[in-house]
């Protein structure tokens, strides 16, 4: 990225052979922030105190494989150390008493977190004040907004996010960064916002694959309670050129041109490379996939805002109260069924995954929307949310003017680390690195 | 019982020692099948060329450790080699082409199946033909109304049945015999008729806790693929004198006096042989659980009815409608609600087996009632199916007419063959063998 300050891997290569220290890194993060931050808002909190003493702590004492890397954190992940407001106005001093899992292990892989990143209201609709670091009058996308756009203006070299429907994929492809939503499981969501039991999962946002393969054995080695031997399960793994099926997926949203032109710059990068592509028909039990993952969605979205609310459900944002008086008035038949029509949905996975291991789709509908007001549609991510395969967004192509278009690449077996072997490989055809 | 035919693990004895046959054996309970089940109803369905000559084989050549073992099987089950009506005049003609999981799980422990015993209409509360053998103007309770009836009857000396809500150990109450429902997902209920996916439950009937134990340790075996070790966690336990919480629960039902003489009964006598009886008050998040277990069972039985049958659910009963249109009009905030509610129920259980292991509770709120068209309120199960936890009634008492009045014994920590342990130390005390 021309914007991207030092990639998290080569950070943590100049600390390990004495080339820098974690204070400098810390400190060029923070230069950055002073910088660009005014004019883009991805930062919800910062204790530049707290920033440096612990940076010179960790010069000290090396305490785990991700030590030089400097991390950012969504609002709706709790810190013990910064205030943790899940993007609204109720939470708005509310300081948690424990960090949340991932910070945890984030902290004993030896990252250092600069940061809170500003996240829309419970990581929804509602918009955050973060712009687009491309062209500040447009949305970054949301939920993550702040973390897709403190990674794309390079203030950190990586970011954590969470993603529900399209929180990960979306901002990351409007930003033009890489963003990772490994599958359903992957990490430990204690401590997280609780949105949908069925959907919230953990993403990453990098500006290269090897820094998202970093952060992700690594917080998996730390979450297992290991940090010197790799597990079988997280050795790098080398794959053929894999095959891609392009899907076009129209029946979910009509997307603008830029799309097609994205889609088809990569497929033909990727075929001129060697790659087998084809396009491939939807699947019937796919079609309805993103009004059954707005039912999951609406019906634990309600009753967990409820839950966590009772009362003050009325004073949050109007979008936000229409999903949840939708989730209120569904019926249980109908979730059953959304759920039902999941797990039919996945059936289909099994014969697509003999034809390839991979499927090339929209990352979102066009370029990021103008205004702050609208975050942009995430139906292009319902699906592959619902069905808890890992995708990502590559941020492979741009418009004449710039503004990126991504693309989604999704893994059909639902294994996250073969499908960041090929990730690494589809980075090397279609964002290579200019230096 | 005095009604009862030979013992399970005595037929399996005398098979294996030479002094009968199976072919005896089967003949011995066809015999009483001819000469009570003309005024029982207990069996919809016997093949009796089928069985002497299936008898016949076994005789031939020993097949697994149920060899001499003759067994009712509950109509919900599908019978590849009978007609299984699944209690329904949709299903009269109906014949399934396989076995279901738990059936072959049975044959290929070496069992003997005599035929299929009446059900409820899918398992529910729209009765059978099926008279109780204690008192033929009396319903046997439902829903595994011929599997009760003919294991008290001594047709068979062990049966299987199913329960959703209380249709193992309510006829089991009423028709003084052990009826025993594992805990949750001990079995499979692949190929047995889907009423909710959360609650239904394969259930055994039996005249004696050595025959539970033995069937239901040889259909463990049989599932897992082996037939001569025992696996260590089959293993057979001893226990000291368990300790006993009295749950007289009449926050969940107003039970008739009967019910109290029954766990006076109960207590007073564990008490004198040295087991420690203490009665305890209902943790307050168990109050509500068998409205929690009839909406969890509403909307899932709707959901299922409306796939298996689409518009020909006009056609089932009133009543069996009544409960899919509870479940049609459940919203899914109450139904995920009430599975919130479960979860909640079941922290209550952690502290509570610190006190003890068991928890002893009517097993209906009276004696089996009169006349067949009603089969009887399974309110004091609802709770314990709920929460998935082993339950067995005990045929502990009898009222001064004669009638049984069960109790129920309820393991606190989930564990099904510490539970059997218990429940046979039990039986040792309660219904001691006249012999």
């Amino acid at each position: 990225m021309s914007s991207g300050g030092r990639g998290g891997t080569e950070a943590i290569a100049a600390v390990a052979t004495g080339a820098t220290s974690v204070s400098d890194v810390a400190a060029a993060c923070l230069g950055k922030v002073h910088e660009l931050d005014p004019s883009i808002g991805a930062f919800r909190a910062i204790d530049e105190e707290k920033v440096r003493s612990r940076a010179r702590e960790l010069d000290d004492r090396i305490t785990g494989p991700l030590h030089g890397l400097v991390v950012g954190v969504k609002d709706v992940i709790d810190t013990a150390d910064l205030p943790t407001a899940y993007g609204s106005p109720l939470f708005e001093d509310h300081r948690p008493s424990a960090d949340a899992a991932i910070v945890a292990a984030l902290r004993r892989a030896g990252a250092l977190v600069l940061g809170k990143t500003e996240s829309t209201e419970f990581a929804m609709f509602e918009p955050t004040r973060t712009r687009n670091p491309v062209d500040r009058r447009r949305t970054p996308g949301g939920s993550s907004s702040g973390s897709a756009a403190a990674v794309a203006a390079g203030m950190v070299p990586v970011a954590l996010g969470t993603q529900t429907a399209g929180s990960v994929i979306r901002p990351a492809a409007y930003c033009g960064v890489y963003g990772f939503k490994p599958a359903r499981g992957w990490a430990s969501t204690e401590g997280i916002w609780l949105l949908s039991d069925q959907l919230d999962t953990v993403g990453l946002f990098a500006r290269c694959v090897a820094d998202l393969l970093l952060l992700y054995r690594a917080l998996r080695l730390a979450a297992a309670g290991s940090q010197t031997g790799v597990p079988a399960d997280l050795a790098p793994r080398t794959r053929a050129r894999p095959a891609v099926l392009v899907l076009p997926a129209r029946e979910w949203g009509s997307w603008e041109p830029e799309v097609g032109d994205a889609l088809d710059f990569a497929a033909s990068r990727l075929s001129d490379s060697g790659w087998e592509i084809r396009e491939t028909r939807m699947p019937r039990s796919w079609r309805q996939l993103p009004e059954q993952h707005a039912v999951v969605m609406a019906v634990e979205v309600a009753k967990n805002l409820h839950a966590a609310l009772g009362d003050r459900v009325g004073k949050i944002s109007e979008s936000a109260q229409a999903i949840v008086e939708r989730g209120d008035r569904c019926s249980a038949r109908e979730y059953l069924a959304a759920l039902a029509a999941r797990d039919e949905a996945r059936t289909a996975l099994g014969p697509l995954s003999v034809a390839a291991g991979l499927v090339l789709a929209p990352s979102a509908l066009g370029v990021a929307p103008e205004g702050l007001a609208f975050t942009g549609d995430p139906v292009m991510c319902r699906p592959w949310t619902l069905l808890g395969l890992p995708a990502a967004n590559i941020p492979a192509y741009r418009r004449d003017d710039g503004l990126p278009v991504g693309v989604q690449l999704v893994g059909l077996a639902g294994d996250d680390l073969s499908y960041l072997a090929d990730l690494a490989s589809a980075e090397a055809v279609l964002t290579p690195k200019e230096d």
